[in-house]
């Protein structure tokens, strides 16, 4: 490996994003695992050549499977943004100490959201907590970036 | 920081990328609030244990929930791969002037591709034209990385 | 280009990954163009401000623009965290003529998955490979990055 990439692997803030990150990116596959996982279980097949069986009909709508494509829905929504402005934040010099609170802040939140929303409903306000931790970190995060490369 | 992050941090090219892409991740947060807020005002809530009254049913479909979410995914579908190909463009020298122009062009037709889809709805060839200037920047510089990187 | 650009500019699986992303980018802008010539095709239009006739009404659901709809969703399911993940895999230190393998399966798979599920529409199980392969090799990369930044 080159001396650049080597010195950016050492430096710890660009450490713990990418650490998060990349569980974050697992996290999302697994929403698409759940989802196929999901269709096959209730039989709800959004096409025709998917059918396994010459009795079944094209589903929409099963109840379960939308809950999970909300919840993925609202991965990209919302982990995306945060894989660019994580990557951004590190340039503004922040504290190792506190940027690394608020990369675990934000992925350990976004697991528990997946959780509470697609693998066991809980009531709120568990969902609308895991929600805005988030959003509050990616929202500060972009606030700094902005000013400091204005 | 460490010296190499400095080094990048000084590259024009880099910051005015930073700065918009900065600015199109906050424009995209808002865009989750903006959606809640309005599930609020509609009463449009699509999870059981998202509704705040025991009189209040699941309910989608809204009109205004539903033209946020259609501006939210176009998006997901326009601004997401603009942060991974504006970040490669920055790899085949363009010049500073030029860039500049681009990125610009791109960021702020986002933020009036939004304003008139789903904050004043503007008639066509608003959202058209908003929608169509990001689409040949980001087509172009993957045309150019493409083609650098062959 | 400053000396650090330049430096990253040489290395091979940055590279091989920048290629291979840049024509995944194209291809997802291919998505949104491909979606609006089959709108006005069928005359689903999703907003009252598009309809090009007065006879015309908003319409959802058909079955041509669903379909291109659901590849598209599906790119950002699995593209998007692609980027990020593919990005992080170059700090590992894989080896060139590995790293290069997985990139282009991936993308090669990723261009057959649109083909067969929205171009030309092919029988299972040409979809569902095209689909586990990119998956495969981007859990793969996770767990390898996840393990390296530990």
């Amino acid at each position: 490996m080159q001396e650049i990439l080597a010195e950016l692997t050492r430096n710890e803030v660009f450490r713990v994003y990418v650490f998060w990150s990349g569980v974050l990116v697992l996290k999302m596959l697994f929403m698409s695992v759940f989802t196929g996982m999901t269709r096959f279980r209730t039989k709800t097949f959004a096409n025709p050549e998917d059918l396994v069986s010459k009795k079944l009909k094209v589903k929409f709508g099963d109840e379960d499977v939308e809950r999970i494509r909300r919840a993925h829905r609202n991965d990209l929504e919302n982990i995306l943004p945060f894989f660019t402005i994580g990557f951004f934040y590190i340039f503004t010099s922040p504290s190792v100490y506190f940027a690394t609170q608020l990369y675990r802040a934000a992925a350990i939140s976004r697991l528990l959201h997946t959780f509470v929303y697609a693998v066991v409903v809980v009531p709120q306000p568990a969902r609308a907590i895991a929600f805005f931790v988030p959003l509050a970190v990616t929202g500060y995060m972009a606030v700094s970036t902005i000013l400091y490369f204005l």
